[in-house]
């Protein structure tokens, strides 16, 4: 089948639907519907890929392939209410495993792209890893053909490895961003510009994609500098959430590197 | 006084040191000595910029411009053991105070490079944030033409601001490290590639660079996305610590975000 001719229903309207439905539009693919539970994302996202839309699953029209990006908590209940017939159904979650799918349709799998996406901040999808997992061999098949048409790094991967990943991206993503967003607290807070630290954030981070970054680890804990880090609880008095976070964070950093054991 | 020649002695040759001693040598600055308390890591560097070296704190020549850069812990019991003259004496840390000079020398000063540095990865000095910090306006004036002439970025800042930014740094560098070192340490343990994630983390400090990083924070816990959380936390059963992280992290973004209050 041409690429032309495959037809997708896109379920959900959310940032991962948004950059998924440009990446398949571009890769030519026909895109026969948006859904969304609420009539405005799915207004919003019809109207920028100039495909129609709807906020009733009743509506979305046959397809062969139906990706479903919906909030975790919500795939289910949006199983409930489809018929797929022998269309290709795929979710984009990390931690949903894609057992969900067996008792509402014939052929699926997953399709994750490890990657943060934010609606207004554009992305090469290209180089966006794709871990897809599929029921069977066909269905393996037609879900690589779609992931290899927008990215150029498709791999599989088991259920469990795929929510390993995920948790692990939690930490790599989030929880970085976090302590980013702590310097940034802190610095404003008493009027210092956060930019300031740019280059020692940039350094940081090329290090560790270049080693493991256990082995590159500087600071205050892994040195065993007890007195720096004693004052430093006491200058995050006024900020108890991150008292915490500074005192477990060092343990753990201690632990890591074998370190002051 | 032209730069070659002011004489520059370096005390320390630790990381900070050799960064500096490169940078200096680079700038055209006459280096005496290179003292370090152990002769080899004083050899080693000495051996590097070509200059004399000694272990002996009495062997170190007179010089107009001293520059302590050992452990925050040894700066105080290196200033009992010289005598500065008029010397301009200064320390590149983060965490002391300017203080710590007043009772041992005249002229004193603080040069601060913001950066983190591995003795064998290069830098551009000259894009590193230097805060300066001096007794009085003749020491701050030779203190800025010195960090001038290594670095773009100067900027004063007291002894209150300093260590803010210090405190800011340890999140923002060593603990957002670690968060990277956790994805690490979980993904190869169950043999998996954690390269697969670099294109996830270029994008998260992209963004969070770009902006303040609270307003670009995804992931669980700011989606309120409990049934995750809890998933994630029974994965980490055997990683008693990454679990304490996990929980005090999710709250901290909880907290900051203002979500689910």
């Amino acid at each position: 089948m041409r690429k032309t001719k495959i037809k997708i229903a896109l379920l959900g309207a959310g940032n991962v639907a948004t950059h998924l439905g440009r990446a398949f539009k571009n890769a030519g693919y026909k895109i026969v519907t948006v859904y969304s539970r609420t009539i405005i994302s799915a207004a919003s996202l019809g109207g920028e890929l100039n495909v129609p839309f709807t906020d009733n699953p009743v509506d979305v029209p046959e397809a062969d392939i139906y990706v479903i990006s919906v909030r975790d908590d919500a795939i289910e209940t949006l199983l409930t209410k489809l018929n797929f017939g022998d269309g290709l159904v795929l979710h984009t979650s990390g931690a949903m495993p894609i057992d969900i799918f067996k008792v509402y349709t014939k052929n699926y799998g997953v399709f994750y792209p490890l990657q943060t996406f934010s609606r207004f901040k554009d992305l090469d999808f290209k180089k966006i890893p794709e871990l897809v997992e599929a029921d069977s061999k066909e269905s393996l098949k037609l879900l690589t053909s779609l992931a290899s048409s927008v990215s150029n790094i498709v791999q599989e991967a088991s259920s469990d490895q795929r929510k390993k990943i995920h948790l692990a991206a939690v930490f790599a993503c989030n929880f970085s961003n976090h302590m980013l967003a702590i310097c940034y607290k802190i610095l404003s807070d008493d009027g210092l510009d956060a930019q300031l630290l740019n280059p020692l954030v940039i350094e940081t981070f090329q290090k560790a994609l270049s080693d493991n970054p256990s082995n590159v680890q500087t600071g205050p804990a892994v040195r065993g500098d007890t007195n720096t880090m004693k004052k430093h609880l006491k200058m995050l008095n006024s900020y108890p959430a991150f008292q915490k976070i500074y005192t477990f964070v060092s343990e753990s950093i201690q632990d890591l590197s074998g370190h002051l054991k």
